[in-house]
C-alpha cells in the first residue's frame, strides 16, 4: 500500500481523487481500462505474474503481484481469460469480501455450461462477483470514440457491490444498466457476440422470398421470351425484375408483419382467455414484426428507387421512341384513353401515398421517436396507420393489375404475374381483419384482452371490477 | 408475516433478493405487474377481497385479505379503481405512514376534478401517496416489448418515497422521471390518453388548407375545362392536382413556422421588453411551430415523389408523343428556347436544394440528433438554414411562375393559379424578416432579447451588467 | 434567515419543499434560473448590490445583500460576470464551504487563460467551486422548450458539492453529466460557442472539393462548347453540372472515409505494435470519419434528386423530340442496341444498390440507433456494409464511363471527365483494402490490433496470454 501511494503522482493536477482499484492482467483490455481509468482520477495498481513495470503500461500505474495488488483496493478487475481463473483459487483468503469484476468475453455463445462470471463465484464464493464492462472495446476506451454503445451491463448477487461497480462506470463517462443477479450474466455475455439478432428470421425470408420470385421472374420474362421469341431480354436481370422482387416481396412482408396479430386474435377468442400462453412460433413472430416491418420498407423503399428510374432507362427510351415511330408511320395518332390514364394515375397515386405512410411508420420506429410517444400514440400509429399503408398498398398493386387479372391466357407458360402471386396474403389479412373489426367479433376480443375470461377460475371475476380500465 | 416467508420459495435461484412489495387488486395490471417484479426478484403479495389463490395470480406470490397484505410491506402497489378507493378507509390505521403507490388511469381526460392519487392523499392523509406506473400498460410489462416509452413518470409529495418507487421503477428496467409534488398527478393522470396533442392544430391547419385548394383546384382544372371545352380530365385528381395541392399548403406551413417569430420580434419591439407574456394564441403557436415545419415537410416529400412520377404516367406519355407527332406532321421542329430551358432548369434546380435543406432540418428535429447539438448549432439550423430553405422554396415557386404572372387573361373564371395563393404569406414573412435585419432594427432587438428594457423599471439597470452575455 | 423565511409563502401549494437556494445576480439568466426553481419547489434568494425587490424578479423570491443572502443557503448560484468576481472577495468569510455553482459563459473559445470557474476557486480557495448551467439559455428555462440539450455539464473538485448541484439539475427537469475535476471546466465552457466543430473539416473539404470540380466542368461543358460550336450550353450551370459535382464529390468523400482506416493500418504493419500514436493529422482524420461519410450522404442525395428530374426537363425532351423527329424524317429506326440497354440498366441499378446501402449506414449512425447496437454489429454494418457501399459506388461510376474511357479523343481541351477524376481516390482505397485482407497481411494486423507487438518488451509478452480475445 506504501509502495502504492509514492508511487502514483497525488499531484494537484488529479485534485477529484477517487479510490485506488485493482486491475489483475496486463493485457490489452487492462491496459487500455487502466488508462482510462486513470485519466478519470482512480490509482491503478496492476496486478501481474511478472510483477515487473513495462513500458506497455500506462504511466503513473504500479505492477504488484496478484496478492499486493489485491491488497491495495476493495474492488479488483479480473481482466483474464476464463481458462486462467484457477489461479485466483490460491487468493481466496486475500480475495475474501472483496467486488471482483468480471469483464471477461467468449468466443461463441454459450461456449461453457455456466458464465464467466458464475464460475467465478463458484470458485471464489467468499467474493462479490460482479459483471460488467464486457460490452466495452479496448479500442473504444483508448481511442474515446464511442459512437456505438456507450451502454454497460452490470449484474451482480450483491447490490452494494453492484452499486460501487456502477459508480466507476458512470464516472468513466458510461451508462450502466442494472441487469439484475448473476443469473443474468450468461445474457450478458452472450450480448456482444451477438449479430443482428432479431434481424435473423426476417432477413432470412426476405432472401429467400427474394430469391424464388427472381428465378420465377427469370424464367417467365427472360427464359420464356428467348425459347419463344428468340428475343434476348437478359438486361431485364439489372432493373425490371428487381422492380418485380422488390414491391412482391415488400408487400408479402408486411401482410406478415399484420398476420400473427391476426392468428393472436383468433387463438385468444377461441381459447376466450388471453392468459394462456401463445405457441412458441408464435410468440417469436409478434416479437420480431417491428424488424419485418422495416425489410419490408427497405424494399420499398428499392421499389420506389427502381421505378422513378425508369424514364432513364436506355431500353425504355428506345421502345418509347419506337412506339411513336410506328404511330407516324402508320400516319395516325391514337387519342387518349380516359380510362387508362385514370387507371395509371390512381395506382401511381396508391403507391405514392403508401410509401408515405410506411416512411412514417418507419420513422416511428426509430428508437428516439418511439420513445417520445406514450402508449396510446404507439399504438395508434403502428396500427392504425400501420393497416391504412397495407390497405394502400394492397389497393396499388389490384389496380396496377387493373383488367390483366381476368386473362389468364395471357400467362406464359401458365404462370400468373409475380403481382397476383404477392397479393394472397395480404388479401387474407386483410378479409380477416375485416371480420376481426365486426362489433359482435370486437367486443368479447376487447373484454379478452382487458383480462376477462370466457370459463372464470377462482375469483378472478370477482376482481375484475378491479381490473385497470385503459390498457 | 410469518405465513409470507413461509410460502414464497426463498431459493438460491433468486439470490439477489429485494424487499417484498405488497399489490392491492388482482386484475390485469395488478397481475401482469406482480409478475415482472417477482421476475426482478421482489416477494410480491396481493392484497384481494377474496383472499384466495387463484390460478391466474403469478406462481409464488401469496394472496391475502388487503389488511394482512399491507402489514407484510413498507410500499402498497393499489391497482384498483378510483370508484373503489372508498374501502381503504377502513385500513387508515394499517397504511398510516407507508408508501400507496397510485398506478390507476381515468377514461377520459380531466374526468375527475381532482387526480386520482390526489383525491387518495385527501382520503388516506398519514399515508405517503406516490403516483407512478400509470403510463406502461398490462400487455408491455407481460410481453417485455417495451417498444413505446419506457418513462415512468413520478411525483409526489414526499421524496424519500418518491425514491423509493423510483428506485422498484429501475429495478424493473424501465426509467424513472421525477415530476416533482403530488400537484402534477393530473398531468400525469392526462398523459396516457393523450393522442400527439402538439399535432393537432398543424394537422387540423394543414388538412383544412390541403381541402380548400383541392376543391378550388378541382374547380379551376377540372369543372372549367369540361365547362369551356368539354374535355373530362377528371383523372387529373389522382396525380395533378395533389401535385399542386402538397407543394402550396408545404410552402405555407412553412411560412407559417416564421411568421409567430416575426409577430414576437415586433411585439418587443414595440413593448421595449421581453419580459410581457404573449397574447396566449402567439405562445401556442410559437410552441408547435416543431411540428409545423415537419407537417410541411411531410407535404414537400410528398410533392417530390407526385412530381418524380410524372414521366411514367401514362397521360404525361401520350400528351408528348402527340407533340412529338404533331411537331413531324407539320414537318417543322422546333429550336432550342435557351431562356426557357434556363427556366426550367433553374427551378428544378432550386426546388431539389430546397428540398434538401428541408430533410436536414427535418433530421436535426429527430429527439436524439436534436440532444446531441448544443443551442448555438440548434439555432444555426432551425434559424438559419430555415430562412434560406424558405428563401430557396419561395424562389422555386416564383421561377416556376416565370412570365405567367403578368397575363392574368390567362386566369379561367378570373381564379389565379394555386402557386400565386401559395406565395402571398411566404413573401410577407421574407419582407418582414429582411425589415428585421437591418442593424437599425436588429440592434436594439437583441438588448431586448438579453434583458434590457426600454424603460427600466427599479433595479434592473442596475444589474444589466450582471446579466450573461449569451444566450 | 428569519427576514428569509418570512417573506417567502411557505403555502401548501408547494409541499415537496426544498432547500433554500441563493442566485448571486439578478439579471436575465439570474431571474429565469430562479423562476424556474421556484416552480420546482425551491425557496430562491436573490443576492444584488440594491437590495431592492424589482418588477422583473419573479414573484415570492427574496432580494438581499449579497452577504445577506449567501447567509440563507449552502448553494450560492453565481450568474454574473466574470469581470465582476472580484467583489466576491470582499466576502470570502460568508462563503467559506459554501457550494458555489458558476454558470458564466464567455464570449470567445478560450477568451481567458484559464476557465471562469478555476479562476473562481482561486479567488475563493475556501468554498467550492462546481460548474453547471452554463450550456442552458436562459431562453430555454423561460418558454419550457427544452428542444437542444437538456444535457447540463457538471464538474468540480469535491463530489459532494458536485452531486448536491446535480441533484439540483435532475429536479429542474434537466440531465447532468459528471465531466469530472474542475479542470474540465475549460471544455464546458468552450462547448455552447462551438459550431460544429467536428463538422468543420468535413464540409470545407466538400465545399472546396465542389468549387474545384464546378468550375473544372464549367470550363469543359459551357466555355469549351461556346469556344468551339458557338452554342450556348450556360443553364448546364442549373442541373447538368451540380449532377455532375455531387456524384464526384460523395464518392470522393465516401473513400476519404476508408483511406486513414488504410493508412493506420499500414503503419501499425511497419511499426509492428498498435501502442504508438498515431500522427496527428491521422487522428483527427480518423475521428471525423463519420462526418465526412454524412456530408458524402448528402451529396449523394442530391446527386439522386438530380438525376431522378432528368426525365422533366425542358431541354432533355426537347433533345429527345428532336431525336425521334431526326428518325422520323430520315426514315429509319434504330434496333434495340442489347450491349448498351445492359450498360444502362446495370449502372444505373449499381447506383441504386450503393445508395440504398448508404442510406443503410447514414441511418445506423444516428444517436439513437448506433446507441441501441452492439460493438460487433456496429462494426459489420459500418466496416463490411460501407466497403460494400464504397465497391458499388465505385462499379455504378466505373459501368457509366463504360467504353469513353478509352477513346481519349473525345476529351476536350484534354480535360478528362469529371468521372474518370473521381476515381481515381476509390480504386487506390479498394486495391490497398484487397491487399490488406490476404490471410498473410490479415493475420499479423489482426494480431496487432490484439495487443501483440512484433518486438516485445518487458512483460508484454508473458501476459499475452492474459489478453482479452475480443475486441
Amino acid at each position: 500500500m506504501e509502495k502504492n501511494t509514492t508511487m502514483i503522482p497525488l499531484t494537484t493536477d488529479v485534485p477529484n481523487k477517487k479510490e485506488t482499484v485493482c486491475i489483475f492482467g496486463t493485457g490489452d483490455f487492462a491496459r487500455s481500462l487502466g488508462h482510462k481509468m486513470m485519466q478519470c482520477g482512480y490509482s491503478i495498481v496492476f496486478g501481474s505474474r511478472g510483477a515487473q513495470t513495462s513500458s506497455l503500461i500506462p504511466e503513473g500505474a504500479t505492477v504488484l503481484s496478484h496478492a499486493e495488488a489485491a491488497e491495495t483496493s476493495a474492488v479488483i478487475i479480473l481482466a483474464v481469460h476464463r481458462t486462467h481463473y484457477s489461479f485466483l483459487e490460491n487468493l481466496r483468503e486475500v480475495l475474501r469480501g472483496k467486488v471482483l469484476v468480471d469483464v471477461s468475453n467468449n468466443l461463441k455463445i454459450n461456449q461453457y455450461p455456466e458464465s464467466n462470471a458464475e464460475y467465478l463465484a463458484q470458485l471464489l464464493p467468499g467474493s462479490k462477483v460482479v459483471k460488467a464492462f464486457n460490452t466495452v472495446s479496448a479500442w473504444a476506451l483508448q481511442s474515446g470514440a464511442l459512437d456505438a454503445s456507450r451502454q454497460v451491463f452490470v449484474c451482480g448477487d450483491d447490490s452494494k457491490s453492484k452499486e460501487k461497480v456502477m459508480e466507476i462506470v458512470r464516472s468513466l463517462g458510461l451508462t450502466p444498466l442494472d441487469k439484475g443477479s448473476l443469473l443474468a450474466a450468461t445474457e450478458i455475455e452472450n450480448y456482444p457476440l451477438q449479430l443482428f439478432p432479431m434481424w435473423k428470421y426476417p432477413i432470412y425470408l426476405s432472401l429467400v422470398l427474394s430469391a424464388f420470385i427472381f428465378f420465377y421472374c427469370v424464367v417467365r420474362d427472360v427464359v420464356y421470351t428467348y425459347a419463344k421469341k428468340q428475343v434476348d431480354r437478359s438486361f431485364f436481370i439489372a432493373i425490371s425484375i428487381p422492380n418485380r422482387v422488390c414491391p412482391a416481396v415488400a408487400l408479402i412482408l408486411l401482410a406478415l408483419v399484420y398476420l400473427p396479430g391476426i392468428f393472436a386474435a383468433v387463438l385468444q377468442l377461441y381459447r376466450g382467455t388471453k392468459y394462456r400462453r401463445f405457441p412458441d412460433w408464435l410468440d417469436k413472430w409478434m416479437l420480431c414484426r417491428k424488424q419485418l416491418g422495416l425489410v419490408a420498407l427497405a424494399y420499398a423503399f428499392l421499389h420506389v428507387l427502381y421505378t422513378l428510374v425508369i424514364p432513364i432507362r436506355g431500353y425504355v427510351r428506345w421502345r418509347w421512341s419506337s412506339y411513336v415511330i410506328a404511330q407516324v408511320l402508320n400516319n395516325k395518332t391514337e387519342p387518349l384513353n380516359n380510362e387508362r390514364a385514370w387507371m395509371s394515375d390512381s395506382y401511381v397515386s396508391l403507391g405514392i401515398l403508401g410509401f408515405f405512410l410506411f416512411v412514417l411508420l418507419g420513422i416511428t420506429s426509430l428508437p428516439s421517436v418511439s420513445n417520445s410517444v406514450n402508449w396510446r400514440e404507439f399504438r395508434f400509429v403502428q396500427s392504425y396507420l400501420g393497416y391504412l399503408t397495407l390497405v394502400l398498398c394492397t389497393a396499388h398493386t389490384l389496380v396496377y393489375g387493373g383488367k390483366r387479372f381476368l386473362n389468364a391466357d395471357t400467362y406464359p407458360w401458365c404462370l400468373p404475374s409475380v403481382y397476383i402471386l404477392s397479393l394472397i396474403i395480404p388479401c387474407i389479412v386483410l378479409a380477416m381483419k375485416f371480420f376481426l373489426i365486426f362489433p359482435c367479433i370486437d367486443r368479447p376480443l376487447t373484454d379478452i384482452r382487458q383480462g376477462w375470461e370466457r370459463t372464470p377460475k377462482g375469483i378472478s371475476q370477482i376482481n375484475s371490477s378491479h381490473c385497470r380500465s385503459a390498457v
